[in-house]
């Protein structure tokens, strides 16, 4: 930790900063410049940082030398990627895996005819919303443990894992029954407790990162995860919120290649809700693999306009086959395959 | 809703679109201009939008035409302002209240004695941490139940009644044995699962905006707390996430006379988050008090540099008495009182 | 265009809107909802955006119906894509086209061995700063008219032709003397003045989107050009300014599959400031061919760590060679050439 | 400036990155930890700035110590405040000043009547747009020089001093002709050129905030004005872009009290643009004025659904009137006049 003094920091500031740092344990190794004192802080960084330096009088900035994050480290896997399961599916690994179903589960004819869909297509993971989290209380908010069951049909007709959102500490136990692997979605990656529940898991998690949420951020709260004990966490970019209005929300695909190399968990990209226009859905999926995506979630339905959420983002099944076909290109461009 | 065709509509889409809308039992009224045709969908607004109108093919845009929450509308109250009690101190009248105290509770004695600080400077409601949500899981995560009940002591102490954070609807039980209000942080503003419950608690909340919401999406959260039955809700700007770095937020004082202008609920502002540097906290706070605040709510500690966090955005008894002082004459010179 | 009014809008308010928009010469529509009343204006919607429609009292809302964009708009050339050209290379055909250099032209040694190293490794189109826009006035500010001509000598060496930005329109014509293309900056991009300048230049435009444009300002800025008689317009994504800091700007590659459907101008992508981190640009590169672009600009510097601007974000040469031979295989997989 | 090194650096790159550094004629003070190396780098920062040290091969991180800017930094002028003269009028010493007028100068009748009525209100310096940067080429660019001329009579009218916008180099010299300040806008924050033009200039500027331009950027092109010889410059606040819709932009006001903290200069806020919302402009700028504001810029309209440009964010002169009477009791309640 690196400490800057303010310019008009008097003698006697400087002296008690240092003997407070001194008074935590840490050791000290000042440098005085004309206008700044530097005050390097040496000892245990996570401890370190647990302290308000930055209140104390005299102190003009502090910056960390160490990263915050320690299990998400690339460094702490000695450098090599983590493969996670979803039930026998492997991502993070040489192939790129698809990820696809309808945003909200609403009828078993419905996600069992989707799933055969993607499936044929070459989809190797369900995707669908049981429980829903909506802007509006008047919405659709999902069909819950009934949506559960119908995802479970799904699976045992197609053979597809399954992963879907869960919203609520007290819903872990039911999902766990019926799903391979839980959502944690863009509203709750901040949402401390179920991070700290999922982490307690024996199923793996994708955690999709906030509207707002820097790239350290969505780390830190994968760290919230692996630090209660579950290793097997998937990031997923879905972008995020900026001043654009055209696109629903803007899809930093710059955070693949940056997450590739902070972090040893595998990453995960959504260009349905990063664009939130079926007609570019396809474009942004092979940018995503372009840029070193390891899995690609999108949502397909098989009649959108009767959709009960986010039918103008979901991609028919012809146009998702489609979208495979291209996938399969630029994936093999990169020397992965599907 | 107003429904905006493609220039590339054809004749079928936009028979089919028409047709599509009927069958869902609402009325049209089509104008057909040079290059495109515009659809007005007459009927409940609140069905109209629940339909996947954006997902019919030759759809370019679909407007609505009302806003889309109801009970926490001006108009619900008939233009009047509510007012929201925590214990006897009614919030959204004519006075000005100041709530305040210390990120976290740390220990009876920290909490009791900033409590009677801050009473004596002229707070009103006592703040103060149990479960604290941190982006780091190594950082300290408040004493949690203990703390609950050294902020109840405080209160006996005081008379100050207490406003504390819930992050889990697990907590709720107990949160509502020691506390008289619940705080939503801005983290958990769209954690849909928490704000239902909430809505079910007898206890008036106060929901803090998210770091990427909107004003609507403020609006729509708060929605979800009053559609479940409980109208004592406080709207809290507490600053929003830009590309800004010098500041820990940017406080959006613009949302003030907007939500005073489409809500009937009181509005509180956090100057402490909204900038986070201690020297400007109370010009922010005399500016929302200008903004036309309801609330301020300010972190006050009696020992910064040993806070166990945010210990440096947050005053000193004496600063805040001094900002009190200053905050009293804003509000006088906008026609409140403290 | 269409007006949604107030709710609390009187019949009078309702009724002077009518009249005044009947004074301006335009016809209405009007639909008398329950709570609102929705306006629609008829006539010559550039018109009708003129007038100050939402300074009436009992105005809610004005919301167009047609695009702002005439000139830029993909319909303008019935769906064809312009192709532009820098001296003898095409931009926006089937061919994607590698632009690249340094950040600043420093020496006649410098940029020549540079164009020869991007040359050889596949790029077809030279970039160098003469005048460089820099955040502090104490920064190299370029070497000006010299570097022109040292940029012109490169030209000669390479058969490259060369793009260089333009800061000012008193440099219009020393630049038109030197160059074959020419750059508008980001900062630049609403300076309206050098917009019009430059639209009234028989040499090719590229425009750089600004920090904080959206896909309609920057479409809008380009209208600008075309409208002054200059067709030959190259839109560039270069990042956006976000609250991420891990990277220099947030590349929106979402820009890329809008804009190819918004207009028939071609679209390069710089993924060098789009990202701001040598290690990084290659993926953002293969990003964004895979999303469409049809040129990318990269910085190549043969010293980066004396280069005299930017250095921490310019690719050596053989890396930048690495970066041309998956960049082939990539456009090869969406079906394009280099 | 402080170099931290990567974690997989090497031996040789440290002591490369030393070498490097000392060559270039600074010091080193080398701190080694157990995952970082630490390099101090010690000599004139202005010059350590300059080199790409971030280019280096094994620099993880390069942070300042010092602030980038001299002469606008408030110990420049040793804590004490600048104080800068429009015509007569003095902003940044104990009186607040308004200033006001239309958008756009559209007439003698309309300028010279605004111009009395808001002299009448208390205004004391007359804004009026005469060159207009519009998103648009197709709305109204403004009278040009007639502008000018039509201001200088409002000003012969009234004894205002006038504040107009400068857009293009080749405008100042006209523009020195008719006006007391130069208006140096947004879009045109980081026109460098500009800038260096206008701190040519025997007139005062006022320099707007860029959409996207953090606090610092905007310290930084004050710089360049400053740097030129220049010290008349005021900074004004006039919203920022953030994801918010509902208003025009977001009004920073945190960066009221920061700016009176960096810097020397007079700080001027613009709540029209701030928030875009007529009935909003008054809160906002009684907010600007508590936070600490130097004075305050409003567009008054004497007939706003006539104006050319931006009148629904214009106030009627009665409205202003009754703003001016608020703003006096806030600002008399921070201890300032008008």
């Amino acid at each position: 930790m690196i400490i800057v003094t303010k310019p008009e920091a008097t003698e006697d500031q400087i002296q008690h900063i240092i003997e407070r740092i001194e008074e935590w344990g840490f050791k000290t190794d000042v440098s005085r410049g004309e206008q700044r004192t530097v005050i390097g802080v040496i000892g245990d960084e996570g401890s370190i940082r647990e302290k308000p330096i930055a209140a104390i009088a005299g102190v003009e900035s502090v910056t960390p030398v160490l990263k915050p994050y320690k299990l998400v480290a690339r460094e702490f896997r000695g450098g090599t990627n983590s493969v996670v399961k979803i039930g026998d599916v492997k991502i993070g690994g040489p192939e790129i895996v698809l990820m696809s179903g309808p945003c909200s589960v609403e009828s078993k004819e419905q996600i069992t005819s989707i799933a055969q869909e993607i499936k044929k297509a070459g989809a190797r993971v369900l995707r669908g919303g049981a429980f829903k989290p909506r802007t509006s209380p008047y919405a659709f908010q999902g069909l819950g443990v009934e949506g559960l069951k119908l995802l479970a049909e799904a699976r045992e007709a197609t053979g597809l894992p399954v992963i879907t959102e869960i919203m609520d500490t007290k819903h872990l136990e039911v999902i766990e029954q019926y799903a391979d692997c839980l959502q944690v979605g863009a509203r709750n990656m901040q949402n401390f407790s179920l991070l700290k529940e999922v982490g307690r898991s024996k199923l793996p998690v994708m955690l999709k990162r906030g509207m707002s949420a820097t790239i350290k951020d969505l780390l830190m709260s994968a760290e919230y995860i692996l630090s209660e004990g579950n290793f097997n966490v998937l990031l997923c970019e879905r972008g995020i919120r900026t001043f654009e209005t055209y696109t629903r929300n803007t899809l930093d695909l710059n955070a693949v290649p940056v997450l590739k190399a902070e972090t040893h968990l595998p990453v995960v990209v959504d260009p349905t809700h990063g664009i939130g226009l079926r007609e570019h859905v396809a474009s942004m999926a092979l940018a995503a693999v372009a840029a070193g995506a390891d899995a690609i979630m999108t949502e397909v339905h098989n009649s959108p306009e009767l959709a009960k959420s986010d039918g103008e983002q979901a991609l028919l099944p012809h146009e998702y086959m489609d979208l495979v076909a291209r996938v399969r290109k630029v994936a093999a461009a990169v020397n992965r395959a599907l």
